[in-house]
């Protein structure tokens, strides 16, 4: 569990923060031996996880009944390990997992929350939740998402199937909830953005399949602000 | 509404920020006038606000449809303006307060939640919720809170009404809820933290209504934490 405002996402790079070299950091500290994790997703900057999973082989011996508490004295208070257990050798974070659900945390207000500065998009317009799960509906199945890729991704390919997708009103905070077998490169933050734009009317009602057919990056609309996302779920059923 | 986790407290003091001084710079700011801002209650050091009211006495005309955008265009972010209306000239928005209720936090489970560092109580043991709340039933009603008051108050007359209290779970998060006709010093934090020593044996049950009576501030437990209180409804029914 990590906030992610601090970070330019998980995966290490150079001149740069991330989350999985302040976990490095701190399994070196309790292990006394620099150890390479693999996570089940590479966040953005700036993104959010309610759950992620990460494995790492090492030679050491690791009481896992223990370790939880001991990583999480020593990393800082935006990072939080849940829980720890031994798996197959074989066992991939990254590629063995089944299926994941992300999150958007939408604040639809005129006044911004305090409480969700870096953790939700404030959108101080109306938002017609009807009509976006309405037309949230047409990415459900298996589709190219191409057209919700970012343009300088390099992945080969871009058909996923997405499982479960919509959106939840409590009060003022919208929860916009999507599941798949993968996601490509901001396709969840495309995914918001575009239906964010059918709200305001800058896209036209019932063209999101027309947009997905057309396999073009630039007929989709805007990125959501990436504060809002978070992974939630991150399954590995068979 | 404020995440007080960056404020001394609501109240203008010297050497340290408060949310009153924040928010005067701003009325400055658009005014062009220093005015003087009455609050409903003076929130502690790292105490948060879901709901907060204050009254401002001016000569300047204001819009009251145009300020609360304009205030929040120049306040710091962890300080939000909702709504602004005119009120009588006599309106007091601490006198004519009638009840206001209080949350507090508990993040309940052993590894911390990194949303919630500064935002809730971190509890890493069990709480049984049913003693709890039965437990706080012996709050209700009117009584002398001397002992549930921090001992530098000058307060004299310790007498308050308990309308409703009590616990709720929602995962790993605990919700206490106070709503009395006024609070005393630190009231609610020992309060909670006299309840969070019932709930682990250092305080024996059934002892509240005895604690009460006994009117000493030693005879209750600790004062729990202020980064999980929220000042969360503030009433003015006649």
């Amino acid at each position: 569990m990590y906030d992610g405002s601090g970070y330019h996402g998980w995966q290490v790079q150079e001149n740069a923060v991330t989350v999985q070299e302040k976990i490095q950091d701190a399994i070196e500290k309790i292990l006394s031996v620099r150890e390479n994790i693999v996570g089940c997703s590479r966040t953005d900057s700036g993104v959010h996880a309610n759950m992620f999973c990460f494995n790492m082989r090492t030679d050491k011996e690791i009481d896992t009944s223990k370790i939880v508490r001991s990583l999480n004295a020593v990393l800082p208070e935006d990072i939080s390990v849940i829980s720890c257990e031994e798996a197959d050798f074989n066992f991939h974070a990254r590629y063995d997992c089944t299926s994941k659900e992300y999150k958007y945390l939408i604040w639809n207000d005129k006044s911004r929350n305090p409480f969700l500065t870096g953790r939700a998009l404030h959108y101080p317009g109306e938002i017609d939740i009807d009509l976006l799960n309405e037309e949230a509906k047409s990415f459900l199945g298996t589709h190219d998402f191409s057209s919700f890729c970012a343009a300088d991704s390099s992945v080969e390919d871009k058909t996923r199937t997405v499982k479960n997708i919509g959106f939840e009103k409590n009060g003022k905070l919208i929860e916009f909830k999507i599941e798949a077998d993968g996601f490509l490169y901001n396709m969840v933050r495309i995914i918001v953005g575009t239906l964010l734009d059918v709200n305001s009317g800058k896209i036209e009602r019932g063209k999101i399949e027309e947009i997905i057919n057309s396999k073009d990056r630039k007929s989709a609309g805007k990125t959501a602000a990436a504060c809002g996302l978070y992974l939630n779920i991150v399954n590995y059923n068979k």
